[in-house]
């Protein structure tokens, strides 16, 4: 495979037209400047995807560059802030061809239209490795109103959104688990592209007493928010939302679903169910009370009757 | 090679107590939070690195997070920023142990005492591939003041700091190339570690009309400011400042040296070349008047005569 243009003959073709925010100055510069404002706060996340870890090395180039972007969307969406734009540096082995470059680029249009938001600056490398992509993604929020994992209180309760599970079963499918056809592609679709809750997480501010994005799974997710904020949490098993498709494909999977990564929903905590749930319908997805914040410490999943289910892995870590 | 410790037990230990900025959450978070000012612009680059094709593998853990640090700073200081802090995202292969990552963050801590800036957030996964380092520097100007690559006009003058082709010298011996032992020593550091010229390049604002970091080579890099301000460049040969190791070493290498990279530099026009010199001593380097800027366009090199010197290659692009 060759590639007929140079470095700087890349980024001009294919990620220059990206680059939509003025303070990009079109890439043509060592840097890019975001005027500040009084009343604001910066919001700054970075996660970086390395293929036949994070996705598969054949996954549509599309898809591949909707996920990178989106996890790093997710995480401000979790902390409530509006993103702006992002960074991405790309470490490219000689196997990507401009084809491949192509299709990646209209993933991020996509994913940029969607969301409301532009590529700001970026690094394209060789690498004798696999494809890694790091994305540096920038929201803001008003002064002080970034929501925070450490401000979940006794009493609160706990929220998620979406549902939960999906990805992982997407990812078992793929390996070769056997699925009805329909359920199989939403469940791949799940898990290849995480569908950011952009729109959702700016309502959360001055809702939500803290949250985070569900990625290494929902309880040790949460198990984060009770440890930052010093507090025990308890989920109702019964009420963790699952899709139908995931509930055909494994109906006895619950604990699975609870301690599987890549779902990219927001879990939350608050005072007030009844705001949470009237205040946030306008956003793009459901929101479901999966539990209640206790003094004490750790997380825990209980059944109907409230005993305690064993959990014998609590969640997913990539080491 | 094994490590004991968890993802985020590698982050408490090694990369939390370099998280000294307030708005860092202790990398407790899933974002950092940077308060915004009216007056002051944020000025935000990435670059990254990868083991094999930016250092050798084998390169000194510390010289490495200096060089991946450095090398983005020097992008801050070009446009005149002060650095605020950065964000890293770390690909680790397995061959890397604690003991590595333990020299690896002190060398990203006396970077970081040294320019005084503070780690902001991060992450760390696993990659069957090389090292892969990505960092994400953000720094600050009052509003407007970013120096860009857009600003040479003709008649302003053509500078740089420090000496031009020492790193691409220190390459070429750790490749075998034989040199003095002092020279070899001194050669080799400026490979490895580019020192960025942090306190130089905010005394650029109101002074450069243009500028950048000299990262390709002297030439391909006067040519990105020849090209975005629309202007030509002419560099007198004789005034290009090499050091004295570099002169014993490859006495002949001017050209080599101005169309070498990996200098980190800082190229700079300005139609006040009194002002320049003035005003700049106080900063860490000397500057050296090379060249002025022409109607036209391109960039060339003319020797004590005036007559222009061929150039077969201008500079150095990673594909």
């Amino acid at each position: 495979v060759t590639r007929t243009l140079s470095e700087f003959g890349l980024i001009a073709k294919y990620f220059r037209p990206l680059a939509t925010h003025k303070g990009a100055l079109a890439l043509t510069d060592d840097a890019c400047v975001l005027p500040q404002a009084a009343g604001w706060d910066t919001v700054v996340t970075t996660d970086a995807l390395t293929a036949g870890v994070h996705f598969l090395p054949d996954d549509p180039p599309k898809l591949i560059a909707r996920k990178a972007l989106g996890v790093n969307l997710s995480d401000l969406a979790a902390k409530g802030a509006l993103p702006v734009g992002y960074l991405l540096a790309l470490a490219l082995p000689h196997s990507v061809d401009e084809a491949w470059l192509a299709l990646f680029a209209d993933g991020l249009s996509e994913s940029q239209q969607a969301y409301g938001l532009s590529l700001l600056g970026g690094d394209t490398t060789a690498t004798p490795g696999p494809l890694t992509i790091a994305i540096t993604a920038i929201g803001r929020v008003p002064s002080g109103t970034m929501v925070r994992r450490s401000g979940a209180k006794p009493g609160d309760h706990v929220f998620v959104s979406g549902t939960i599970g999906d990805a992982a079963a997407g990812l078992a499918i793929l390996q070769g688990a056997p699925a009805v056809e329909a359920d199989a592609a939403f469940l791949i679709e799940r898990y290849r592209v995480p569908r950011p809750r952009v729109f959702l997480g700016p309502t959360l501010r001055g809702i939500a007493s803290a949250a985070l994005d569900v990625s290494d799974g929902l309880l040790a997710d949460l198990g984060h928010i009770g440890e930052a904020s010093g507090v025990r949490i308890v989920v109702a098993a019964d009420s963790v939302p699952r899709s139908h498709a995931l509930k055909r494909f494994d109906p006895d999977g619950l604990v699975r679903a609870v301690t599987a990564g890549d779902d990219y929903e927001i879990a939350f905590t608050t005072i007030n169910p009844d705001l949470a749930t009237r205040a946030l319908p306008a956003s793009e997805v459901p929101i479901t009370r999966i539990g209640r914040v206790e003094p004490g410490e750790g997380v825990v999943l209980v059944d109907g009757e409230g005993r305690e289910i064993p959990i014998s892995r609590a969640g997913f870590t990539h080491f």
